[in-house]
């Protein structure tokens, strides 16, 4: 897998919450402005990135972030970063498409971050059905926006 | 990036529509029960995957399906399986987990599959505002599960 791009941001380090205000360009490299036309026609997009600064991955289970007051579980059972093969997906809002360049807002991803892959949200790739979630991910996620 | 597993699925081509009630089973390579351990509490997992049938990636624009009644948009504005690094992502409900076994409903992905990557669907990484698509999406969408 092949970087299509890399993320331009004001954060450089990783930080758990506070992402949602967060407004960050993807600079495409090897394509040109062909590969993002009619993107703009869509509201949001899913970015998958390449968590590149971690070092070490868990392939087993444990609490999230380490908070034993959450209990523990897998590592595809949650969406931390030191995760086998390394892929973030997070889905943001489009600000603006300029030639190579994407613009969003929300992506949890820092400065410098290689991504390999850029799809439009449409509805229909939602969940169809009820979506539930345990207590602990509900309280994990308060202050992540 | 290796797999962490592959689908097992009853159809074995790709299709492209009515995948919404196929039911298939990703199977872990190189894990065990506990990488999948609380996963069953979510109702949805996104499901990360390699269409490693393609050959030949297309890395511009084109109509959809080919199809010249759509406009012409670039990869990056569709999800099709020919795109640059070959990324496939999916959400699905999750019908059981058992052991090293996921079984989900909704996957769009033939037997063999390569899996890269599973998260749970946590409701704070859906959209968090209004979704727009262009029409063409919502046309090409109708049945595809």
């Amino acid at each position: 897998m092949e970087p299509i791009g890399h993320v331009r941001a004001d954060r450089d380090e990783a930080v758990d919450d506070d992402w949602g205000d967060a407004v960050s360009t993807i600079e495409l490299e090897g394509f040109d402005a062909e590969a993002l036309r009619g993107l703009g026609d869509f509201s949001h997009a899913e970015i998958f990135f390449i968590f590149d600064r971690v070092t070490e991955v868990e392939g087993g289970s444990r609490h999230p972030r380490g908070d034993t007051a959450w209990p523990r579980v897998g590592i595809f059972a949650q969406r931390a970063k030191d995760r086998p093969n390394r892929l973030g997906a997070t889905i943001v809002e489009i600000v603006s498409v300029d030639g190579t360049s994407l613009t969003v807002r929300g992506l949890d991803a820092i400065d410098g971050t290689p991504v390999v892959d850029i799809k439009p949200v449409m509805r229909e790739f939602l969940p169809r059905s009820e979506v539930r979630q345990p207590e602990w991910a509900t309280e994990l996620m308060r202050d992540y926006w």
